[in-house]
């Protein structure tokens, strides 16, 4: 440790990996405003606000409709631990490693885990899905709308109608896709979702929005057991985001003011319009990519709009490529994960950063460093 | 929901209560710098400052020393999931609401809880403690060094005996002390220590920092279950923090920027300093609570510099006194919990907080109300 430390100088980065992105200079100043109490009467409007922003970025009219105080992953954990109770069988979506983090967690958590799989780069067949879920009496089925690891958009209208048949609770992933791509809470009959702030919210790591149906509100009430995380207890938690206002913990303060404005902006731009906005992008980059000869690893129409999982040319050497794109161009790309790793890029458009400047300079970029 | 909700403007506060409290500018300032992505080798640079401070401020050489990506509540979880193997049996001291908690936890972990207790307002009988852990084969011990419900300090030197004596793991709630009491990880034997950034180390709410000695290393390594919660599972995590940065969840960015300005407050000032600072303060208001005619909770040895458990007089309606301190003075300071609700208020002096002219201003502003 340099002795004494310096204070620090952050260096100026285009964040185009699968996440963090860069967020809006009015989210960063909010963030920056002097903390106050999570029991202020101020703060606990705020906090009012907050929850009927989400629920509109959400689509959602569920009143169990809160941020997590910690980042997307622990979202992830709060809805499968807060449904599942030892012995429950959940049958789990696996096309990359959050399908896969979602089984270790349903492990963790007691659960009889029945994974489902389909190749990485494609998403899940339906059909497998329902086989899965008729075989046997099932708690939830959980699935990854927007796969980080691969790129690939999973249509959840089907899944979600196979679940519900079958008594079964929709639990999804929208991380990558909530504030990139349409997630209708709602409308698709789904019981649990969850996301994370730093994606197509662009705002810092480390809230993650849940949403419950009142569905999955009875499941958690109906419990024999005790959740088994204390922190990401949901009957805990809503006793302080419901009107009681109990104190479980100290609220992350200055991370809602920062989400309070990024939803705001969001609101402001219009859901539709953000929609639209990240496929247009995602087009524009995808015509780049097809002059420079590369192409996505998902077919076109399975193509997540917001992180394009990017085939590497034969003959690149990822990391020394990377490094470039960072140190000359002070531009974020992801490399690829497991199987994928030395073999695509994930080029993120998210949010703030889904941008007709970002796709340029992305492929001014590349071409120079390939 | 207001249409268009507005840009958050946020009240004057003095955050006399039991956390948050206010934070330094500088420590604003580097919270809003633009985020940069989690594995970013600028940013990794910083992670390892952020843990030689950490080490600096805890009194510590133990190499897993890291903030954890959540409040102080998931740091006390943190600990007890990682070291906490079913059946293990748990000593647990309980003489307010956050040993209330932990044992909450052992409970979910599925430990077996053996509660020492105390009157709330008094230390636990460390013999009592003895007692305890003689009774039976004893994983671990653990203890709240500063009770932020009752304004109590535990001595831990000699639980630490104990505990060491019978071959258990002795854990500390370090919440309200770190950076405001002396806090020597390694001097007193401490194996699992966790904090919160929003007490004494005046960062906002969003990180708990750990501290896991070689001894508590061991018995993560040496588990034959996995630690039931993913996120907080610190064989991951420290592969993210270690020299391997495996990707495991996305670090909360700006907050870490937020922890590394306030710890380089903290050890500019020097820790010696820094705790006289806070034993200075507390002096000044116990004198003027006495020509007030009011009093401490706990005996004078027992009390805490950094919360100050205060005695409400009689015929003082608690809430519309702490409403008048609010509006009038934009002063908060906490209620009290549980049995105490309506009967103390709870004045916290922690560190950017901790100066003579918030003991006036509460002095004077406690004197108009009352």
């Amino acid at each position: 440790m340099p002795d004494p430390v310096q204070a620090i100088s952050v260096p100026e980065r285009t964040l185009m990996g699968p996440g963090p992105s860069n967020c809006p200079p009015s989210v960063l100043t909010a963030m920056a405003q002097p903390t106050v109490g999570h029991l202020d009467p101020w703060f606990v409007e705020r906090m009012n606000e907050v929850q009927a922003m989400l629920r509109a970025v959400m689509r959602t009219e569920n009143r169990l409709t809160l941020p997590i105080s910690a980042t997307g992953s622990a979202g992830m954990e709060t809805c499968l631990v807060n449904l599942i109770e030892p012995g429950d069988r959940c049958v789990v979506g696996v096309n990359g490693v959050f399908g896969q983090r979602m089984s270790d967690i349903v492990q963790r958590a007691g659960g009889e885990l029945v994974r489902v799989e389909a190749p990485w780069g494609r998403p899940l067949d339906s059909a497998d899905i329902e086989a899965a879920v008729k075989a046997g009496p099932t708690k939830l089925v959980a699935v990854v709308h927007a796969e980080t690891s691969t790129g690939v958009l999973q249509p959840l209208e089907e899944v979600s109608r196979i679940a519900r048949e079958h008594g079964a609770l929709f639990v999804v992933d929208a991380v990558t896709s909530l504030g990139g791509h349409a997630v209708l809470v709602d409308e698709w009959g789904i019981d649990a979702c969850y996301s994370g702030t730093q994606k197509c919210l662009s705002v810092p790591p480390g809230l993650a929005p849940v949403s419950f149906s009142d569905r999955a509100v009875e499941a958690l009430r109906a419990r024999k057991t005790k959740v088994q995380s204390w922190y990401l207890d949901l009957n805990m938690i809503c006793s302080y985001w419901g009107e009681d206002r109990v104190y479980h913990h100290t609220a992350p303060i200055n991370m809602i003011y920062a989400l309070h404005e990024g939803l705001r902006l969001i609101l402001g731009e219009g859901l539709e319009a953000r929609w639209e906005r990240h496929r247009r992008n995602h087009e524009l980059l995808k015509s780049g990519l097809a002059e420079l000869g590369m192409e996505l690893l998902p077919k076109a129409e399975d193509s997540l709009w917001t992180l394009n999982a990017v085939r590497l040319p034969e003959g690149v050497d990822d990391l020394p490529a990377r490094k470039a794109l960072l140190v000359r161009f002070g531009l974020e790309v992801g490399g690829g994960l497991g199987d994928l790793k030395g073999k695509i890029w994930r080029v993120g458009l998210m949010g703030h950063n889904s941008t007709e400047r970002n796709v340029t300079l992305f492929l001014s970029a590349a071409r120079a460093v390939l």
